[in-house]
């Protein structure tokens, strides 16, 4: 009988071939436009999944874009876990940045350029690549696995809590093992512990009924630029900390311990500043560098615009203005309640003269720590260290996992996270990339993984674990 | 033989179907993409003026587009004019926002709607039309008169200034008679006196060298877009006065008869409001919404814009943010200098964290106002009653003629504005149109001028008036 590794290194070059299929499908879930391209991917991935041997792989409707499911629920006495992950990816925006098609994926220098390839595309189909290497060698797998693969990862998962709610049954595992996620550095294997929340929120700033001429009507009346200028900027003191009444309340502070084990990573803020291409770190005084990005809460402007923005200039006073933000957050913030802390403070800080609108397609979700002695992290630890010779550091998420809060409030388990795409892979940037070795490596920990677990004692794995 | 009007009116219908061939031609002078239309527009006006009669027409190459020439000047001993209009038409956009495409002139009400239909297509065609009215009836105009048509006035006009210098025995006149300028309302004849001056600025912030994930890294780095708010929203003060020091240094006080001769104008702030659509009039305290608008100078932001504006969101912290400024002068500000301490004052108010940079296209022209008693405003009062059988008000003008500033200075001649567009035709905005009813009035008009102008004595025009 051949063995799973062997298999695997067999079908390599196979699985890349399979891996540029996919990302050329421009998924991109945030955009109308896409809407068929999403649902191609989606019936790829189920596609995949068949010719992978779970056979019950399924496209399901939502009122949005589909939801990928399957599963292999033979290991009789075993754990079963729900592994997770998303076939949506960002907007390519700006396109005119990347060195080679967003969606016409490219090698170079070991690595695979494309839109979605790091976030979350090869992660994703390392799993199934697994499966089915167990699957045509052993003829079964060590646990009991379930796939959730979504397609609205990317603009907050909208309908997934509807779709886990209708379908918790069916879900039901003693907890997630996310694809999605993503490790700190290419050096050094890392586990992650947490990750923050996100509340969005989208507004615009209306002045007169039409852009007028700015050389006839500038002076007379309030410029909704000069409007939203003011209002973001009253967003933050000058520090960078946010200054919206009562942001803060109840955000859970920094241990001492973990305030430690941070400290102790390998980090340098010079050597940050020039890999990003910063002149300075900026932010909340009091906290370094990854403690604000980990463990701190955020306000940020993603998009602000209004009037002419071509080439050259024109001599308009707009009509509008607008502005995309997003917070993170973290434990003890409430994503509805943080929305409406800042909806209030820009009511109050609407100037005489223009008025105020909130778009209502936002979403939220609260922030995410797993507990420390959760068995699904002691079985990651040991996983990537059979892969990397060395234990892995521990380390937070600056980002947002939205589905952490589904899962554990809809089907009351946990998330651990299990990716093998590097935080630097320019995800939701230009020249997106994935470093082409981990697609092996990866493989190599999720085999580990699924067997590391097998060896586990039922009743550690069986949703008694502590919960945070 | 034919009388002049009679001639116009009996070319009426052709004269129309000109003016929708002329403004069918996307002479974008802003958008290098149009370069070949804007070279377009000006071989249409050079043969349009040559079928007029005028044959000395020609398309003369500039460093930037094109500038249209003629004349004729056998009325010896007659005063000169030169004819001043602009063929160039700003951007269309938003073209979404337009009722009929921007490029197809659409008849609606009796009004004609297109981009540049106003500004200054229409207006322009008239003195072409009223000089062939002449030469096609009396062989012979009543004065001399030079044409000059640009195609850069939608750019500030940079390269007008050396074209006139190089030509300025060839232009050599008593006065400019500009085609450019808009009356005040579409039921009052107006005067135009005055206008402001301008001064352009666009700059960049830049933060990190790319756009980044703000999951993963806000919190840590300044988002440009929260420093260029900050450094807008510092321009204005909360009352919107400019916060730029030494900005208003200079500048010329209005005096008690314009304020007098302004409050006694048919203007109300209510009825403004609602033809504008917006809920308030905002600006310096002290000074009624006429007085900002003409004789008071404005910071005006035209364009703001980073990170993402598409559908949707998008997570990112992006590496630069964008502001489009112009500034309308009065007399006593010198362009450069306030260009120079707006840069100043950004400069001053950059945050850690970030860095500016000006783009260096920009452009200005001072501010400029005729003398009371120039005889070419004289003409201009009784060619107006002619036609609308009351004497015109006398109005200033909120935006700018930069090339006021050019034919002072290399010239050393006045300008007097004798446009047929209204100042609520839309210009610069989604569905300018023109007032059709104008397109013959103002032919009867010119007639007038140029029959009231041959009256005076030569030594009244000779370059003898007073100037300020």
């Amino acid at each position: 009988m051949e063995d799973v590794l062997a298999y695997l290194e067999r079908h390599h070059e196979r699985d890349l071939a399979d891996l540029q299929s996919f990302v050329r499908i421009p998924s991109v879930s945030t955009d109308s436009r896409h809407r068929e391209d999403v649902r191609r991917a989606a019936q790829w991935v189920a596609t995949r999944l068949i010719d992978a041997g779970v056979t019950d792989a399924a496209v399901n409707d939502t009122d949005g874009h589909p939801v990928v499911t399957a599963s292999w629920t033979f290991a009789e006495g075993a754990p079963t876990v729900l592994v997770y992950g998303h076939y949506d990816v960002q907007p390519p925006d700006p396109v005119d940045r990347w060195d080679s098609p967003p969606f016409e994926p490219t090698e170079r220098d070991g690595k695979l350029f494309a839109r979605g390839v790091s976030d979350d595309k090869a992660p994703m189909l390392i799993p199934i690549r697994v499966a089915e290497a167990f699957l045509k060698t052993r003829g079964h797998l060590p646990v009991n696995v379930k796939f959730l693969f979504e397609g609205e990862e990317e603009v907050g998962s909208p309908h997934l809590g509807d779709f886990v709610r209708a379908n918790a049954e069916r879900l039901a595992a003693d907890f997630v093992l996310s694809a999605d996620g993503g490790m700190w550095r290419a050096d050094i294997p890392t586990l992650t512990v947490s990750a923050r929340g996100l509340c969005a929120l989208e507004f615009t700033v209306r002045g007169p009924g039409k852009d007028l001429h700015s050389g006839r009507h500038g002076g007379a009346l309030h410029n909704p630029l000069h409007a939203i200028a003011q209002m973001v900027a009253s967003l933050h003191d000058e520090e960078g900390r946010v200054a919206v009444a009562h942001f803060y309340d109840g955000a859970l502070a920094i241990s001492e311990a973990i305030r430690a084990d941070t400290a102790a990573l390998p980090f340098h803020d010079e050597a940050y500043l020039a890999d990003v291409g910063a002149s300075d770190t900026f932010g909340e005084s009091g906290y370094s560098t990854l403690e604000r990005q980990w463990y701190r809460p955020t306000l940020e402007l993603n998009g602000l615009w209004g009037g002419y923005i071509g080439e050259g200039s024109k001599t308009v006073l707009p009509s509008e203005a607008h502005a995309k933000i997003t917070c993170r957050l973290v434990p003890g913030q409430d994503p509805a309640r943080i929305r409406a802390l800042i909806e209030a403070h820009l009511r109050a800080h609407t100037p005489r003269g223009v008025t105020l609108s909130f778009n209502k397609d936002d979403h939220g979700a609260a922030a995410y720590r797993i507990p420390d002695d959760h068995v699904g992290l002691t079985v990651a630890r040991e996983a990537l260290e059979i892969v990397y010779d060395r234990p892995p550091l521990v380390v937070g998420m600056g980002g947002s996992i939205p589905i952490c809060d589904t899962f554990r409030s809809v089907l009351g388990i946990d998330t651990v996270f299990f990716s093998f795409a590097v935080g630097d892979e320019n995800i939701h940037a230009p020249n997106e990339f994935f470093r082409l070795p981990r697609f092996f490596e990866g493989a190599r920990a999720w085999t580990a993984y699924f067997e590391g677990l097998a060896k586990t004692s039922p009743s550690a794995t069986s949703g008694t674990v502590a919960r945070a």
